[in-house]
């Protein structure tokens, strides 16, 4: 079986595009010889940036992209995922008419973190899905202090606390309890993990917000971005969070619709039909 | 097509097995002119009940046939049920062999549950699944008290409480976010549906307590066993449940695995090889 | 003791203020002789408005005043609300200073629902809660389908289903499990209750959008906005919201802090010298 | 202040009882020169252990003794504890009584947790509220396998999994959404912690059950008993969990009552007369 992204690249120069491979992909098209670049300057050189591959291929990716303002097409070769939303057996068909201009055009939202150490550079990083500030192996809670725009909020106890964007909030944030967001609604998930007193839930707030979480007690905390990229956080650090500067572009198929790759992917709809054939309060 | 009862009453027949049949099912037979009696008296008749339908005729028939001790089968027309756990399509090669006594016996309890109004007897009924305690058509919380083993255990605000068996835990309390009961525990959960206090959480006692559930403020409250008995409830009024003096007996054929059954119904266990494909924190 | 009410009025009143008493409650200050009016017209008397009782009266106040965007305070007697931020106990110095121009406004979304039967004109109301269709005595589960912008996005079972401003964020929504959406969100909840699939979670959708809920099944089914205003709706029939043309607005007292009232309200944020004294894992 | 150990210490010496201090705990005591012992052996000197701390140093000391069959009391100095349960402040006239005889015995189950490495010898430990396999510090999902009685149950991808008895239903099963057990159900909780899969609940199995979890997939994966025992666990590497030979047995002050105390310190039960004067849906 040909390896898809060979086919891919092989598709795009059958039609007069210039296909530029990146360059850890690179040995899967070794043949072709197309050309090579890194992943930093693939920005520089292209107009179009196509992912074969998951999620998570497409998470660091975008991370990766997001400051060049480069659109984004996600190909799946399995289960399809919330971002790489074209199936690898309809990927030329579908390509074919996106690339003639039929196609919906969507942004969203990225995390910029800022990582204060107590020495030391501020480190940081973007993250499309969430920032996650957890416990690490030895398995007993952290707290964290929560500021809302410079305000102290809340602290908790709690294996962890996500940020979350739109996008993450059918990421790790739904795992852990946190409600869906709309990819237009313009604010992050605040979503406790496990958390120690009853009353916590979790909270939506506006993303022109910075948020910071501090670890206040924790002796093997770190924070991740998009499950990603990890910081060790020792205990009096932080994170902070807010809205970066610019967005991820993500081009999908026409006809491309949210809630039903929702509800395909949760499962959800029974249909009536179904369901009207059965008795009350079974389930 | 023929109609599922006729078909098993003709099966049964064929075997050489004497055949009652309900009386409100009897106009399914009419022509086959099997014996028809009142569901009250089957029990008296019969060394087996079989019923072909969903869970709610199941609980409906297993409530009446309870205190006989009559074993029953379940055939299920469409997407099986918890308690009819045999498929239409397989019925007579299913029953072929439970009849020739390869089968599982299995035993549930059943809630017992006294409501006593400020005026008139108190009414009894049983419950397979859950005895229900909540609001009506107004549309606002009730306020319940509840005592276990006789001690005032907590009050509080919400649309209802459920008390339920292990049975019923799979059905209106797993929606309500309680726990799911296997069948051999000896325990009632106790689930709040939508709780006003942040605090309150599901609560699983011994089946040995006696649980009152007492309506403290509530214009329009009601129990229901079952989801299909129903009692009016005034403020001050309650409904004291027990464990029943008898046991459901249910037959199953071998091979019968109810956590089978829960993964088929809920939808558990991605495979691992699916899972391993995906990156990480992709959902 | 003096009524409040009446307290109020007479603060007013000897600070040089026209008074004018809501007609229901004129009663209360029927000794004072101040102005009455009815509800419907205060606002076109009233520079301000100023609510002395629980959430609930607010809630019913705002709905009505909201056309003519007339500023609203709130007084609480009780407990504090989410809406009726002043103690009685305080009331005096507290409208002193925001009398005297020390205060915040706030606006707040409204939801506007109409309602369409089978036969008679639409109907209209106003939320500032939220938007409710659930089941009535029966205590069986209703079939709802909902609509996201003219789109069939979803369909379930369940108890209810509830479509909250993030003013209602915290009230009924909060119980059935959802987000708390903190007001500066242009955003809706919509949250079920007790659904049947498991796979169903709290959905946060843009402000504009309009949203319609349709009553699949269910046979006593109604629409409650607030919890106050009550429609039944038949099978077939259904509900469509959208962000209402005007807004509520609130005046609080200087150095109101929603989440300072959320976290004193939900009890959040055991102080970390309280749990540093304590050993992991012990709750 | 005086040290509360040597108070107890002086206390019990002036009653005429002996007196032995844990190796660990006897610089608090210096002065008084009473007999030292290591905890691992105190069970052979004590007819009683009294515990001064909190939950977490009650744990530790419950699992050496179990063996040993020695009761408990637990004496805590700050808030207290699910199984401290006696103020300090009433130290000494709660532990007149009791010694006088007027103590409740409770006894409580324990887990025994065998963990099967790859290489060398399976090892073994108890745990009195829960035996944890979760993820380590990398902050991706581990995939675990649960067998019950043998047969593969479910798998399932999250950030944990608990198996928690009654005792430590109320500890980090609770924080993870699992129920509460009332002690004398004989049972323990499944609760996964923040699983990928919408459709995983809590499960409540017969504590007869042998309980295998094994790491499908998860590079930092562990086991924890009670918080406090670690064992890494490889790919492919288990823990079998089945119910402790022994139990641990507590003494607690007549009158002690389980569901007073979860009311205590979950706050449960608003009382009725403070909710009556709320509107409803207020929140």
């Amino acid at each position: 079986m040909e390896v898809p992204l060979a086919r891919l690249a092989d598709f795009l120069a059958a039609r007069g595009h210039q296909v530029v491979v990146e360059e850890e992909s690179a040995a899967q098209v070794a043949a072709r010889r197309y050309a090579v670049t890194p992943a930093a300057s693939i920005g520089a050189h292209a107009d179009l940036a196509i992912v074969v591959g998951g999620d998570g291929t497409m998470l660091a990716i975008a991370r990766r992209l997001a400051a060049i303002d480069v659109p984004l097409i996600g190909i799946n070769q399995g289960r399809l995922g919330f971002l790489t939303d074209i199936p690898l057996a309809r990927m030329e068909t579908t390509l074919e008419a996106m690339l003639a201009g039929r196609y919906l055009e969507e942004r969203r939202t990225l995390l910029d973190a800022t990582v204060t150490a107590h020495d030391g550079e501020p480190q940081r990083a973007l993250a499309l899905n969430d920032v996650v500030i957890n416990r690490g192996s030895l398995g007993t809670m952290i707290e964290c202090g929560v500021d809302i725009d410079g305000r102290a909020t809340f602290t908790m106890r709690a294996d962890g606390m996500i940020v979350a964007t739109p996008t993450g909030s059918t990421a790790y944030a739904l795992s852990a309890g946190g409600p869906i967001l709309s990819p237009t609604v313009p604010a992050w998930a605040l979503v406790p993990v496990a958390p120690h007193a009853l009353t916590h839930r979790p909270i939506v707030v506006d993303d022109r917000s910075t948020i910071r979480v501090t670890v206040i007690r924790g002796r093997d905390a770190a924070a991740h971005c998009d499950g990603q990229v990890r910081f060790p956080l020792a205990e009096g650090e932080s994170v902070t969070v807010k809205r970066a500067a610019f967005t991820a572009r993500f081009l999908h198929p026409e006809g491309h619709d949210y809630f039903a790759m929702l509800r395909e992917k949760l499962h959800w709809s029974e249909t009536p039909e179904r369901l009207r054939s059965r008795p009350p309060h079974d389930a």
